[in-house]
């Protein structure tokens, strides 16, 4: 039984809170939160748990690990105190503000013994480990492009733009499923409100073999999309994230190219087959990604999101600012 | 009444034949292909037509008109000599291969008096006619981006990439739809067949004014989706061309974004206000460029789809192939 | 190569005219209708055939076969006289006014020898055809039910209400997939209008072994619906004819029963698999409608929608007005 | 501040827990179970709160309100004994087993002064508060129909039907929607498992005025639907409960139907106006009923779902049963 501490009830927070107290091998022990209004609502919700604004209750010896749900600017220093206190850590999306801060919490945590897992919910989910299973099996082929498109009206962030708020979902999904990593990135966005974040952006990330991947990431969209969409040689997939029923469809579609002498140099002939959504069981993520969080500390094992694949998102998403600040420039990784 | 004939019977040429016999205006005089089995075709469907392999009856002195839907890299001749004939033209979209060709073609169009409309038949559909009301209208406010995805299975083109295949259809709308020009381009494809044509395409335009539109096109796309959001500070449209029944929706939705001292910097305001899908009178858009045909010949008035528009889409398309060689290198325009 | 003559160019007429046209096997050769303005618009597309307001022509000699698509109440006059006249027949849906009509037009059929086809095209789309393979090879077990919503704004018809107008489709396909024959029907249908002609309605067939069939239809609907689930103890199908890309949908879903003793009786078990849209060669239904006439034409057969399956269909929509008429009360078929 | 128990801790007892657990005016004080490892999960819950299986802490002094989620047949007897104990009543759908029961529970409420609330959560969707605040304010002219689809694989109810199991809930919102009642119910209902359940059943309810309610429900359905149209004279309705963007969308279509002498008597002119997608702020609506049934009891007023509401709906499924038992008559209320 571990006994766990929360900072930051705002947005994610009480999605922790609520996973950590339902799940039989966590103990809810303690939340902390600058806001009063917070606070009286995590009382009603858990009387029995510490509530409190200092974060002496969360660092108290009673508390096995700390799950940090504050803007990102401030993880990087709470993290390291909680580290400090020998605690486990659980860290909000994205890691920190800089890679050299993500690379010292890495550090901070091997030197410690501590585990240190980013909370890249996504990675959990029922679509992305069965598309993890078709990719491995080698259903699709060879990989042709990834195109993701995750847009919705807000919300907008405080201390991010669109691309650090959005983009480390669809990374950390590309980081987990192809195992070949991007030679090259290049970002074009745009801030409408002149607010020095970005709201719109399109991220397209370049690797051998003719595989490319593309992002639509957008904070001013009327409509909610979270659609991807797989191109491989031999299968390809829809994933649609906010399709209650099929979120996964694979379609025995593709197309074999034949050169031919005279007139026409080239004749496509294409394969039109079945498509099929294959039967999926749905869990709640989060409470998943709880399970492989005590898991892998009863067992002393690394997770699937540690720091290290933290750390390739954050480099990531620098480069995409790099690439922004250029006005498009193709940036080599 | 206009005698018209059809050079080109493969897979627009019949469209283009049916609704210039169905015209009051028109009549449909002469066939032309170069393959047996679509002159025998053509002679079950029009009996009373001239059908030949050779042009001569197509260059004859009763016809007013000439149509041509070959391939693009037979565009320049046949039109040109169909100019030297004395027709009016209507040309197949890509006007041309190269953007000095057209330019060519509109001088001589001049010089013979004849009309020279480019086949953009989207401009003609009451979705594209309602979108031109809207944004004329200030419906939207300012424009802050145009994305579109336009993606299918095939079809493969001989002698043309997927951009230059595609990317007319939408070029030619954000030409008709957007006052403002664009300033730049970018674009990244790859050829995963090795045929020397690239079959997936991304293309973004910079304008003055933070507006940026952007374009999906892919002919390796395992479902065909034909949808664009564009983006205003007023409102925002969805305009799904695939959905027969409502194709065009208006949000009234957006952001302010409220500056304010202390801890956080900024705050935004979401308007969450009703969707509007306006009644759209469904035409054939085929049929209603036949009649703006008839129309321009008969009031010698220029075409909304004429020859200068159509240069610029070349000039477009020329700008994204070098973007493309350049490895997706932002061209000035 | 037979010679066709078409009577009524109103709604239907264009599209038989266009396919008769078309075929290789056949030759347009008369139209008729009354109206003025839909001889001239005849005219305009097919120069080349004998256009009247008389149907001297229809019955000229050279006529091997006749189509009628005029309103229901002529048809049984019209069908008798072109038998008179020793032509093949085509009619239209629903085939007569009466039980009686149709039962005298199949005997004059076979007396004159003469081919009967009740064009019911929807049997001949690819969605139906590849239906009666899966229910035929038993994919689905037990047909359990057949639930059908076909609705839509309009088209209200001059001479029946919208069971005759909607019903034949349903009821028609129903009598071709499914071998068992219903034992009992019930109605209710309300007129809004007052017109005497109901406006929407409900259908329920009742047949041996627990199967039921229903049918929601209606021509005062916001949205066009055309969907059907059909319910098996092996497999379950969403048919949904709207959709462009998958109308068909094969469900490996279910659930058995197990009795227990104790507290509850019962516990259900669900079987929830994966779903199968099957690649389905899209083709022109009226045009392999015609390509079915022909052949049974040339070979002396009998279409699978002859007069016999016009009259069964016949006789459900009158005991359906009996149903009505008598408030929902039970008929025995 | 109230004190509330909840009885039954299987599949809806949890979502009512929370709830209250949630309420600032509410304090979750006990929960009763009669399994062992329900209980277990509402200690690692709410660790907090009196667990038991027995009643005894449901009825103890401090406890001012009851909420009843155990099976349909227990509910008379658990709900009759709360009251005897002086507590306000939440109790599931349906209410009771019988109308005559429910009767009961409504004179013993009245006569111990407690107030009694039938769990019709869907009363307080967004969804439905619009729906009631456009149809009070005449925005649809003369209702036409009422037509629901409600389908959905399982869940196998182990003492109900899947008409006493799905029906509650659209019985209950057209009691709430429309003011006139019922004058006759029909229903055809089949029992594909020899269970002694029906599985699949169609309900008809026949108003004055041509105006007609018609449910589908269904537990063997591939697809999850619940759909509903709602014809008026001047406006139609689509509400789509599982389009979580959209649910309600408003059609200014219809028909007027005009008289004509001559060849045909009536035509009719179809009006296609705009779609409108209203706004609606999205609330949980078993919190909303929460607030509801706190704020009632307060001000000792009676709830919109009270024992009478309830009382219908319980008359309506018996009259189903009736109908049903009788192959399909029509039963007259």
């Amino acid at each position: 039984m571990f006994n766990i501490g929360v900072i930051g009830y705002g947005y994610w927070g009480p999605f922790l809170a609520r996973n950590f107290n339902n799940h039989t091998q966590c103990r809810l022990t303690a939340i902390s939160d600058k806001k009063e209004d917070r606070l009286e609502k995590a009382k009603q919700q858990y009387p029995h748990v510490r509530i409190s604004k200092d974060l002496a209750p969360i660092y108290a010896e009673d508390v096995d690990a700390v799950a940090i749900a504050t803007p990102t600017s401030t993880h990087y220093e709470l993290a390291k105190e909680a580290l400090l206190h020998n605690k486990h850590i659980w860290i909000e999306k994205p890691m920190t503000s800089t890679s050299a801060e993500a690379q010292k919490l890495i550090d901070l945590a091997e030197k410690q013994g501590k585990l240190l897992l980013v909370d890249h919910t996504f990675l959990f989910t029922s679509a992305v480990q069965k598309l993890k299973e078709l990719i491995k099996d080698g259903v699709l082929g060879d990989l042709f492009y990834y195109d993701s498109v995750r847009v919705n009206l807000g919300l907008f962030q405080h201390d991010v733009n669109v691309v650090w708020d959005l983009a480390p979902h669809d990374l950390s999904i590309v980081d987990y499923l192809i195992d070949e990593k991007p030679k090259a990135i290049s970002a074009c966005a745009m801030d409408h409100f002149h607010t020095g974040r970005e709201d719109i952006a399109y991220l397209t990330l370049y690797y051998d073999n003719n595989l490319i991947s593309h992002f639509h990431l957008n904070w001013m969209s009327p409509v909610k999309i979270r659609r991807t969409i797989i191109g491989g040689s031999q299968k390809m997939i829809v994933w649609d994230d906010i399709n209650p029923a099929e979120k996964i469809r694979i379609y025995d579609k593709g197309a074999t190219i034949e050169s031919r002498r005279g007139e026409y140099g080239l004749r496509a002939n294409y394969r039109m087959g079945d498509v099929v959504s294959p039967a999926i069981l749905e869990r709640e993520a989060l409470f998943s990604e709880v399970d492989h969080f005590v898991d892998c500390i009863q067992k002393n094992t690394s997770p699937i999101n540690d720091g290290a694949s933290g750390l390739r998102i954050i480099q990531l998403l620098e480069a995409t600012d790099e690439s922004i600040r250029l006005n498009g420039k193709v940036i080599e990784l």
